[in-house]
């Protein structure tokens, strides 16, 4: 339930001497795991890792009114200005999608496209802050923005949204349901709240945690050679936790730039010249269904997502079957009811 | 009708003395362009690109019977083992495509997925070569390369190709009426040739060629600001005459690398060391509509393309200013019919 705290991991691993040097554990060689090699992995994978926990920070007050009304909203057109986007619009949960729209920016209810990429709604309540500049705190402040983003759905003010609200006798009975001790249920406040509830359900569940739980059949030779490049290089430099990500921010282009110049990260945010280039480090938890990647939706593939981030990142340049082994690894953390 | 010389188009441009340095051209400001600026910039393209011609190299020899044969043969999935597949499923000419299919990399009969991007038929045979690596010398010689490729459409052989047309009352009418003097018109050869033919007749034409002829009001002024930049930042070092490419091979990454270190390109092909990471310079006409981009489809917006390419070949930051020119510019390219 703790939110995802970096350096004391990496103390936790210096300690238990897991970090002998970048490149150690890795082989060029295909290479079968027997029991004992797959309890190292095991071992390596929950220091790292972990799986991810069975309830979001902030769930403890909601409750299945929260949750319904949530539902509802987050796939209700009308909070937006022409009737034409939900907050599904762009984080689609539906149709076995991976909380995104998968294109490189979204679309507004104008038609406008933004200059970020939408970042996945599964198990987005698990990281330190959310949008990629870490802008909003929780889900709560997260969901009051692009209702009223002129470039995404467009509505005029909170007044206008809760307009459109009380109209609803159907919603007004849900707030009234959903929040019973408020003076004034329907507010926009609660409004981000019941969303920000249903959100905290959406808690996906891959084979990467069976392994990790003592599944020895849940991946494949190739994943697991995956897992040991992922750890043996040095993804975990910012890739770590439950959500192999999400937990810290880190400038893109550490040792060779990002081509998108333009877009300053937390800079922009923070007016800090060291912030310039740092983005909320992604979650990898469903990557291989979230393309196209980056801040920017700039890069198409998975397997070229890896090979730029080992050059950018790191410094390496990534062979064929270390870069496939990675990409297969990454797969395993697709959501299995996706 | 001649194919794209770079050379002689370099010592024509210094002798005119129109390349002035890099960045000379560029400004940040919005522009208004009057008729004499007009004039100045549709000579510096004319010099630069030219029109596309009206016949491709090669379409002396073609007439009506060997088109149409080969239009036939292009849209048909016979080609491929377990006919699912045809020409034109990854390199679509229908519903307004660019001759691409908008995947990384294509699917073949089977279901395996290339290495490579698919490059768009439209125009290709105004190339010096065909392939990202150059290795077939003309449209001929490319057609007969996809249909035996296991990974693609997989027939067995020439034989077992000839053998499913030879069935065909159709075809065997069609190839004699397309080849009256061969001895045996049903050849794969004339397979080719007949599929060739078809692909002569895919000549583009868009706003672009409309400005160059002289129609002032073709292009925008942030499309003639892209041209300004386009060709004032060094672009035009490789992406020259009337494709815009396919003239000349180029390392990718001249300046700083590509991050996919394990497609050689061209050094595959010569084993010469000195061809490692050279392919074929892409045309830009229809762009727009081709993307992923890249020999392996890694990018996925044009926007990245280049703001990367600038990085890349040029070791330039673009602003975005200067990359939403020359992305505008380059949507001046795209086939008017599409």
């Amino acid at each position: 339930m703790n939110k995802i705290s970096p350096p004391t991991l990496w103390l936790s691993l210096t300690a238990i001497g897991l970090l002998s040097g970048p490149m150690s554990m890795i082989s060029e060689e295909a290479v079968s795991y027997d029991k004992a090699k797959k309890a190292e992995l095991r071992e390596l994978a929950t220091t790292y890792f972990g799986v991810l926990p069975d309830a979001m920070p902030g769930s403890e007050n909601d409750n299945d009114h929260r949750r319904h009304l949530g539902e509802k909203l987050y796939f209700d057109t009308l909070l937006s200005k022409n009737n034409t986007q939900s907050c599904n619009s762009c984080h689609r949960v539906d149709q076995g999608l991976g909380g995104v729209d998968n294109a490189p920016g979204s679309t507004g209810a104008f038609g406008g496209v933004g200059d970020r990429n939408a970042p996945t709604v599964l198990n987005a309540g698990f990281q330190l802050a959310q949008f990629w500049d870490g802008r909003a705190a929780d889900l709560q402040a997260q969901a009051k923005g692009p209702v009223l983003n002129p470039g995404e759905m467009a509505m005029p003010s909170e007044e206008a949204v809760l307009d459109r609200l009380r109209m609803d006798d159907t919603y007004r009975a849900l707030f009234v349901k959903a929040f019973p001790e408020a003076e004034t249920a329907l507010t926009y406040d609660n409004m981000a709240e019941a969303i920000a509830a249903f959100e905290r359900t959406l808690i996906t569940k891959d084979r990467f945690d069976d392994f990790q739980r003592g599944d020895d059949e849940a991946l494949s030779d190739l994943e697991l050679k995956g897992l040991e490049t992922f750890t043996g290089i040095g993804c975990t430099t910012c890739h770590t936790g439950p959500l192999l990500g999400g937990g810290m921010y880190q400038k893109v282009g550490l040792v060779n730039p990002y081509e998108n110049f333009s877009d300053l990260g937390l800079e922009a945010v923070t007016k800090e010249e060291d912030d310039r280039y740092k983005f909320k480090v992604p979650t990898l938890r469903n990557v291989a269904i979230t393309g196209p990647y980056f801040h920017d939706g700039g890069v198409s593939t998975l397997n070229f997502a890896v090979r730029k981030m080992a050059y950018m990142q790191l410094g390496l340049e990534l062979s064929t079957e270390q870069t496939e082994a990675i990409v297969a690894f990454l797969g395993a953390l697709t959501d299995k009811g996706r």
